[in-house]
């Protein structure tokens, strides 16, 4: 495409964008197509000669967007917030154009090193100590697989040579409340579901330490060598907290590598009035933070920090002939940091979004997503019938209906057909989660976009589905 | 930043990058600064407050730009080609305006089903047959590694339950010139590098399949657990082709998980007049093609065929109640098929870039690049002094400067000059590879704006800075 034709058509797709972010709210916020729908309606073999951008363009308008379960939208509370914000997206347009890859230094020196000044400044906003090195991956799962490979690679330094096959049996600790990404990257790396032993958790949803103490030991009578304990600050579920603190105190005390996760509720670690929730994870020897949550980055974006990069390197770094460059020496090679050779200049729009939104900007929007989070919150203890179901510490509501006397499984069935009957509405997006054995439905606020009116109809959607519901399952 | 706000710094984006499409081959290739060059130049503490956008953008042109090694100019020859071509840049902007996440069918419909259609698309374009299904992860590393994780998980099954501890001694088989991810992913998976047999070469870098069989056949006679062959089709140091169809026939008979890593050269199976040197890779279970090196992709795609998704699905599917979804029976959830749960939105481009050339534009384009090569090559090996190491099958050509009489490791440090002297020209940039222990210059023509003019200049350069090596050896 001449140059000429891309700033024609880069003009266009900017007006789109512009008005997209503008208008996004009066979008249905997810499709009411079918599954197979688009797939139908879209040809089944690729065009044998080029197309015209304007049909490609036309076709995006007319088929992709009204396909869409719109993230930017500012009532989308389902699963966690990401923010497509102006800033990462402008950075997102100049990173594709640029097209480095920042696999080695000298591959992108300008990506190593952004890459380096931008993990740090997150490092700073979240107040962590100097000695964290951070790098960036696509997303937590990765993230969390390249630490614990970094917690394998100390604690059984004899599997990167000849495999797990002669190692003692392993394990990895987490709540039960962990992440799935956690038993996927003990797949991954060999250990076997069976390698995580999940540790139960208390009316809070937080690791009980006491549990993690007595399985650790139970574990080193039987021979089983202790890899990592995951702490969750922000689970999945409820953003429970466990308590960094104390789990850290387990961890050092028989020297096993700590790992946070921190992927959605780390940002919020830059607000000092909450920074106490994450007391001790400055012990953990590798932390992440999913910037692409909690912090207005477009997918995707995961922060490692790692206080003992060096084994981070001794599980990743391979240097074959052809990646071999005059620079080795005194350089960070990116590539030697975890499985993905290829890098995307993903700093880039880190950089733009810190820069423009600076740690004050950050905060005060942080603080708002909170405020709305927690006014709902007092809305749903004070409404007859439904309970909140954990604690609100940030954005994420976790909340059940549940009028006195009714079967807990019909309540199940009624949550579900909640959380169905709001999601059709295409007012809002929320998702649902079971915990203690109960659906619950979540709405997570964290979009840049979001507002107090959004929040409340979400609250109407939700109350006028319960009557519904109610009135259905009655019927 | 308000709507109106971002139409404005992304029209000057675009008309930046339309220049920047314009004028890339009039920058210097690789930048001269020195590592930290860049990190002096940035502040070391993200701001306070917000600053304006137009700061941002300033300091982008003026210090990330100047620190770029430009993977977009026609004279970057290093490592394997990569082009953010106009459309794929276009796609990449689209795609972060809408921020999905397709991790699950309702997450992102249009995410999930045009991943379906492009891959189907490219799998029609390079001729395998129906049955692969694709999914589109960041990089060939990830590819190849979630590849062996299913042939673990068929080989080993009971390893996703109880880890390797258990488990016999396995082995993943590839050629000596086999790319590093292979053995990154044995030591993930938990096999070690031991777990990987590189088998030797023949004088073309083709994989010796009677040493590959002899090689099963002693490692079965030990007990040892054959898991996966692993055939590459277009090797990184010479682009050199396994013969897939003698290495199909092993697999078979032993019934092994085939692996084919045509990462690089896989687009070149558009092209009927190449297609042979393909013959037998469509009886791989797995292949993996990176749209992001020959197929004028911006950075990351990469494609994953597996005719047994199953295994992919088996190895990596869990899926905890928060992501449980109403659609979850008849819907495919991406997610199930690696590691990453978070999914940006990559068919986006891959379907802007394969409409806009049409299947006959993409094989002009390579057939284009392939003719460079082979002219190069031609010239390489008219000249006194030069060598060319190994045959020219696509757009890659590895050559060395020996004339005739010199000392071999006198040879190796010289070609090492003239590689550093020709980078540091910034008229050409070009990598290095080590063949039968020997330094050699790598030179990969695919990049979409790359003419036969840059060709000639990048070897000029080499005959150029050949010259002056010898003299300044020689003094």
């Amino acid at each position: 495409m001449p140059p000429e034709e891309f700033r024609r058509w880069g003009h266009e797709a900017v007006d789109w964008i512009a008005s997209y972010l503008r208008d996004v709210g009066e979008y249905p916020v997810s499709p009411s197509l079918r599954p197979g729908d688009l797939l139908r309606a879209l040809p089944s073999t690729p065009p044998e000669s080029g197309e015209a951008f304007a049909d490609v363009l036309a076709d995006y308008r007319d088929l992709i967007v009204p396909a869409v379960n719109h993230w930017n939208h500012p009532a989308f509370f389902g699963f966690f917030p990401s923010t497509g914000s102006a800033p990462g997206i402008l950075g997102e347009m100049l990173a594709a154009a640029l097209n480095v890859n920042t696999m080695v230094w000298t591959s992108s020196p300008a990506g190593t090193e952004l890459e380096q000044l931008t993990t740090d400044w997150l490092r700073q906003l979240v107040g962590l100590p100097e000695g964290f090195e951070g790098v960036i991956n696509d997303t937590a799962s990765s993230s969390s697989l390249y630490a614990l490979a970094a917690a394998r690679e100390r604690h059984v330094p004899e599997a990167r040579e000849q495999g797990l096959g002669a190692a003692p049996r392993c394990r990895i600790y987490a709540s039960e409340q962990a992440h799935s990404s956690i038993d996927k990257a003990a797949i991954t790396l060999g250990l076997g579901r069976a390698g995580v032993r999940h540790v139960p958790a208390d009316e809070e949803f937080r690791m009980d330490v006491g549990a993690l103490r007595a399985a650790v030991r139970e574990d080193l009578g039987k021979g089983v060598r202790p890899v990592a304990v995951v702490a969750t600050l922000g689970t999945t579920s409820t953003a429970s907290m466990d308590p960094a603190d104390t789990v850290a105190d387990v961890a050092e005390e028989h020297g096993i590598w700590l790992h946070v996760d921190a992927t959605y509720a780390g940002p919020a670690a830059a607000l000092l009035e909450r920074r106490h929730l994450f007391q001790g994870w400055e012990r953990a020897d590798s932390v992440v933070i999913n910037p692409h949550k909690w912090l207005f980055t477009p997918v995707d974006c995961s922060l490692l920090l790692c206080r003992r990069p060096e084994w981070l390197r001794a599980a990743f770094s391979l240097t074959p002939e052809y990646l071999r460059t005059v620079e080795d020496g005194g350089v960070k090679n990116l590539m030697d940091y975890g499985v993905s050779l290829g890098r995307r200049f993903r700093a880039l729009k880190l950089w733009f979004i810190l820069r423009y939104f600076g740690v004050e900007g950050v905060r005060a929007r942080l603080r708002g997503h909170i405020a709305l989070a927690q006014g709902l919150a007092e809305q749903v203890q004070r409404e007859a019938g439904w309970e909140l179901v954990a604690p609100v510490h940030f954005g994420t509501v976790v909340m059940r209906y549940a009028p006195p006397g009714e079967d807990p499984e019909a309540l199940d069935r009624m949550n579900a057909a909640i959380l169905e009957r709001v999601n059709k509405s295409g007012e809002a997006f929320l998702s649902r989660t079971v915990l203690r054995g109960r659906v619950a439905i979540r709405l997570a606020v964290g979009n840049l976009r979001s507002t107090r009116a959004h929040v409340e109809r979400a609250w109407e959607l939700l109350r006028a589905a319960a009557r519904e519901a109610e009135g259905e399952l009655a019927a």
